[in-house]
């Protein structure tokens, strides 16, 4: 008898037909003979209900009581779930973060897993109940309800995994797996079988919105097995584990990310002290730089140019422009760009690469700006407007020929 | 310092600026120098829709998993509130009902508080902050939130008083009051500034819908003093408590219940076993018989009537028509009546009450279905239109000489 984890996100239970198709996944799953235990985001909107609701009555508001707010969205939703599955004349019970164990730390809103007390999950299973926990919260120290942020319900989901050593971690989206590209997109895009922790973790990084990045952390640092599928089709998803069998394949896929903001500082002096001066004071303000290129002296001075989210570009601006080192003519901050990326563990001893990824976007006249590489990873950034088009070129440069 | 109690219902923080005006209430009377723990129920129609939600997914889900999702409802609101007062710039912290203490037993739906574990109470308090409790919802020993049933929220706000000896506990309603009548109905309807336990618990059974029962009794039990008050005027409410210093008034006040089903069994054989039968049958299945009235046999057989709450009426007919000792057509059910009662401590003592009621309805042509007394009330059932014309009735007779 195996031990499967089920998630289903906040559109897989948006209302009363998908909350009983998802009642109709998780008994299909327990009559098959495994114990089960699903993680539930809220439903559809809610949480963004409730943000508009507290915004109306006080826009800063303390996090602590924001987690309090939005806690009670994951508690309708496992409420529900349980009844649908009830209906269907199953054993199950609901849990909140609090009780089903999660223990996080103190930072409200995206509060970090410390540790799960698995007595009652255990409990409940070996009792045969379907357990329905809530995703995305916790309680701390001091007994206060806490949320993990963004994608937290992944994470809940992988975290139960690890701690009871469950067979499967299976994350049930509005996609049916992770491809080569954004199938809506384009339209060779090809679904994977398998991929590495690691190369769905650049996947995720560069906006392809499958899999929240620290639940795959977590998964790879625990060998938890993922499976990504759609609760609406019934048909195998996309398994991520340690070591993918297919390495013959070169990349994995080709991303798109938009939420970036490209920042160009002009006309530097060339003292050696002012790169470090500037990454230092966007490190205190906790602003994550991606790609930084330095541009070659020419006349005593030098461009620094470097990537930031889209929604951090005004802060950057802001701090830059007050740092006393540079003046606001200095610095440029440009929202209109996009970067699109190939990842794939095959990279690494395939040279080619970088020269089929540049070849496809200078046959369609797309300009790169700046490029940056990892071991897994090639990101070039462009004007938005081309992203669409770099994609489906690059993915047919790779996949077309297969 | 004194330590107040306040509780304001789900109209009174049904949007943002009913909620904004309650954090200022809150707010004057911490600033008055007062330590303020605050009760809130869920917002305005938000367990009417959880309930909808449930019943479309299933009308039969347990009782533990309503009382999972109607628990969200007092969440939402405890969070706004502190919000609000967040943002006047006072300390404050929400807590849920198991957060606050409230044990309770496993009777969800409508747990009973076994007691108040008032350590994390205490202490926010004395860390003078602004204490916002989750009203109808407690834990049970399995660790499963509870909830308290109808008007849990009252039975919440004075169980803290009472276990905090409070110096009040203030019930904030949409009514600035307990009125001698309803005063939105009966034009000269005045408003008490105190009345006792025992007669607010008479007219809270009978319809005036001011405070909870259960509430009434806990705040008895434990001699807490109750204010009931509007929070939309700042006027001085209705004291409730153990004596009240105004003796010489007869009644205190004229209430009209429709929530009534009359239930007539027609030529009963004479036996003597037979009523025991019918109201032993209906107290298993725990329906409450109120008024009983039962006619002088003439040609061997006698009829039976009585009183229930009016959705209990189908139930009872079925109950009785399968019983196999009555045919379905000795029993009738007229869910057209009334009850209209007096209440007031002095009516012991003043032999007249009944008979300046009784002739007050002659004169207005209403004719009296059935009569019940006890020592503090007098109670008659009527038809349903002549309701608000025989509260008017009643209540001139009784106030306007005064």
């Amino acid at each position: 008898m195996a031990l499967i984890v089920q998630k289903f996100g906040g559109s897989s239970v948006a209302d009363a037909a998908r909350v009983a198709n998802v009642a109709n996944i998780v008994t299909d799953t327990y009559k098959a003979g495994n114990s089960v235990i699903v993680v539930v985001s809220a439903q559809g909107d809610t949480t963004d209900d409730l943000i508009a609701k507290a915004k109306e009555i006080n826009p800063n508001a303390s996090k602590r009581e924001m987690d309090m707010l939005l806690c009670a969205g994951e508690q309708i939703s496992v409420a529900l779930l349980a009844m649908a599955i009830q209906k269907l004349g199953y054993p199950v019970v609901s849990l909140l973060g609090w009780q089903a164990g999660f223990k996080t730390n103190s930072t409200y809103g995206s509060a970090r897993i410390k540790k799960i007390d698995t007595e009652r999950l255990s409990a409940e299973v070996d009792k045969r109940n379907i357990v329905i926990v809530a995703g995305f919260q916790g309680v701390n120290k001091y007994q206060d309800v806490t949320t993990l942020g963004r994608g937290g319900s992944d994470t809940s989901a992988v975290a139960i995994a690890a701690a009871l050593k469950a067979d499967k971690c299976q994350i049930y989206t509005d996609v049916d797996g992770v491809y080569t590209a954004d199938p809506r997109k384009v339209k060779n895009a090809k679904k994977m079988s398998e991929i590495s922790y690691d190369e769905m973790l650049e996947l995720a990084t560069l906006g392809a919105q499958v899999l929240n990045n620290r639940s795959v952390e977590m998964a790879k640092k625990y060998n938890v097995e993922l499976e990504v599928l759609s609760s609406l089709t019934r048909v195998p998803g996309t398994i991520v584990k340690e070591v993918t069998t297919m390495e013959k394949m070169l990349i994995r896929g080709v991303a798109k990310d938009t939420d970036v903001a490209r920042i160009s500082i002009l006309k530097v002096p060339n003292n050696p002290g002012i790169a470090f001066k500037i990454f230092d004071l966007l490190a205190k303000k906790k602003i994550n730089v991606d790609i930084i290129l330095q541009s070659v002296g020419r006349d005593q001075t030098k461009d620094i140019t470097f990537t930031v989210a889209k929604d951090s570009g005004d802060a950057v601006v802001e701090i830059l422009s007050n740092s006393g080192i540079l003046t606001p003519e200095q610095i440029v901050c440009d929202t209109n760009v996009a970067k699109v990326s190939v990842v794939g563990a095959g990279m690494e001893t395939h040279p080619g690469t970088a020269a089929t990824m540049f070849e496809a976007l200078y046959d369609n006249n797309i300009n790169i700006q700046m490029i940056s590489t990892s071991e897994i990873k090639l990101s070039v950034l462009i004007d938005i407007v081309d992203a669409d088009r770099a994609v489906s070129a690059v993915h047919e440069a790779f996949f077309s020929a297969e």
